[in-house]
């Protein structure tokens, strides 16, 4: 089959590479109807990881099992299912606690498991999926193309936004204010709207996504950054900071910008992966009662949740998509994120 | 009257000043019942927060309203009244939300208040209030001797500890470790069985203190420390951390002690005071979800809740206190609890 391979900084390639097989009873092989690039694909490809040999990549896909393992129950061949970004049972202390990042069997797409037997990258034709009836989630039918985009949103940028809007105690009546208006960002957005914000500041300098914020539910949208940023957002809000800030970039700036907007007693929900930072001024924290909290988000505990209002159109998270290529463009596919000619580029094998 | 003060380090005196007055329409003059000794006093003692000129010191104490001023309608000459740590007026947004100590009108106690007049500290005679209105919490009677040292931890300790518990999460059926055995971290026991922890587990290896935390719930008591303690925590509760660590030092080595000791998806209350430290290692807290709240207790937002069970005696924190001194021995008030021969003064004017 053809996958995408990180050769090294900014050289991504599609590449023969074998068939993926049931290896274990708990295994599925699934089709992939789309996959996409994270942002956090970002990293490696600009060499900020520096990658030692080509290396699989992509951990967002959607797709039809075409074979499971003779443990698999609850998914069957011709299912349509969503993979979330982390491989879990499911079934440990953590995942039964919603935390399924910290499963203790979890695996990562891409890479080698636990046997040594390589787990495939999304950014491919075909995934073996290890622990298939953890990780995987059936939809209730065939999307059709239009509703493609938004269930694929569910791997990961949905259930992320989700994410932060929960750590940040998002809830009916809440002032929130979103830092980062990359696709995670805008669907904190519509997580904030969908619990119930009464206000949702959008931080964006980016007319195409500070629109798309706005469609999104946002009611007002800042341009400032840093200090003159979190000034804006506080006097936008009649001199209070927001009861929450979601913070999606994951700097040392966007963090700082969090913690300077939200109001004494508030919570910067935070999911932008730390690049270097973020870094926490823990006399700032002690002093006005911040709390932070986030981290990698467990979107396989959110996607049940979401999928019915993705079902129902009542979110449009698939909107963040302003770009679609075919598998052999996935260079392309690249390159337009990193040179931000698009906010989240699908893929289509 | 008499009141103490701080020259430099460990030189506490008691001294005459000038008798406190009201100053302003919104102002009391509180008689002092009872003062105590807080941690964060010992900093300044130990000359960790060098003193530039003699400064009053205290910030816990009771007492009985001696004068009011003419805009003051809610406390009343002779009342019996507990006086949070911090001043705040009650009625601003920050107050409104619950975060007293964040008051736009906050002013602290020892110190010039912004018009320059003296607030006066706890540890003597009297003491002129400001804002009393939104400061001050009236008791139902005056407290008999027995009662006066529980009703004295609400001014601090016991709403610090309270503080914990909430930023923690704490609720029916948690588990819980507390770091620290000192006088807050034993509230914090007290705290999170009243809030129906399932499990306490108090990590101290002082004799008379870790049997004070099982007197007041602890379910389990561990004297390790550090990696060790974290690792004997969480073979007690099979495997998985708390739910809740609740951080009641304010030490790098106490904080990663919690986020070592925490399940993943859990979360630290701290109100340890930052002494240098804590940090915080955000890649650690992002892995692992780990969610950090706290910081300076608006222990007035609690009075209120917590004065019931103590009236009641359904909870005993004044047992903390396991020295007291008269005024005049402050000095052997603060050496005491320097040397940890005692976790608590409790000063009788």
């Amino acid at each position: 089959m053809r996958a995408t391979l990180l050769h090294g900084p900014r050289d991504v390639r599609v590449e023969q590479v074998p068939d993926p097989v049931v290896r274990r009873p708990t295994d599925a092989v699934v089709r992939v109807v789309a996959s996409c690039v994270c942002g956090s694909d970002l990293w490696p490809y600009r060499g900020v990881r520096p990658v030692r040999e080509p290396r699989r990549i992509g951990h967002e896909f959607v797709g039809v099992v075409e074979e499971v393992g003779s443990d698999v129950a609850r998914v069957a061949v011709g299912d349509f299912v969503v993979a979330p970004f982390a491989i879990s049972d499911g079934t440990c202390v953590h995942c039964r606690n919603g935390v399924h990042t910290s499963c203790v069997h979890g695996e990562s797409w891409g890479s080698a498991d636990r046997y040594g037997d390589m787990v495939d990258g999304g950014q491919g034709e075909y995934v073996r999926v290890p622990l298939a009836d953890g990780t995987l989630v059936v939809t209730p039918e065939h999307p059709d193309d239009a509703l493609l985009p938004h269930v694929l949103t569910l791997t990961d940028v949905m259930g992320t936004g989700h994410h932060a809007a929960l750590a940040g105690g998002v809830r009916a009546g809440s002032t929130v204010a979103v830092v980062g208006d990359g696709a995670v960002g805008l669907c904190a957005v519509i997580a904030a709207r969908r619990l119930g914000a009464e206000r949702v500041v959008a931080m964006s300098r980016h007319e195409a996504r500070s629109a798309l914020a706005v469609r999104f539910g946002a009611t007002d949208v800042v341009a400032e950054r840093g200090d003159e940023g979190a000034a804006a957002v506080i006097d936008l809000l009649g001199g209070v900071g927001p009861d929450a800030v979601l913070e999606c970039v994951g700097t040392k700036e966007s963090m700082q910008q969090a913690l300077d907007t939200v109001r004494p007693g508030g919570r910067v929900g935070y999911v932008g992966v730390p690049a270097g930072g973020p870094e926490l001024p823990v006399p700032q924290l002690f002093g006005a009662n911040i709390g932070v909290l986030g981290g990698v988000a467990p979107v396989r505990a959110y996607i049940e949740g979401l999928l019915p209002d993705v079902w129902a159109g009542t979110i449009e998270p698939g909107l963040v998509f302003d770009g679609t290529f075919a598998l052999d463009e996935i260079g392309a596919a690249y390159a337009a994120m990193d040179e931000r000619t698009v906010t989240k580029s699908l893929v289509l094998p």
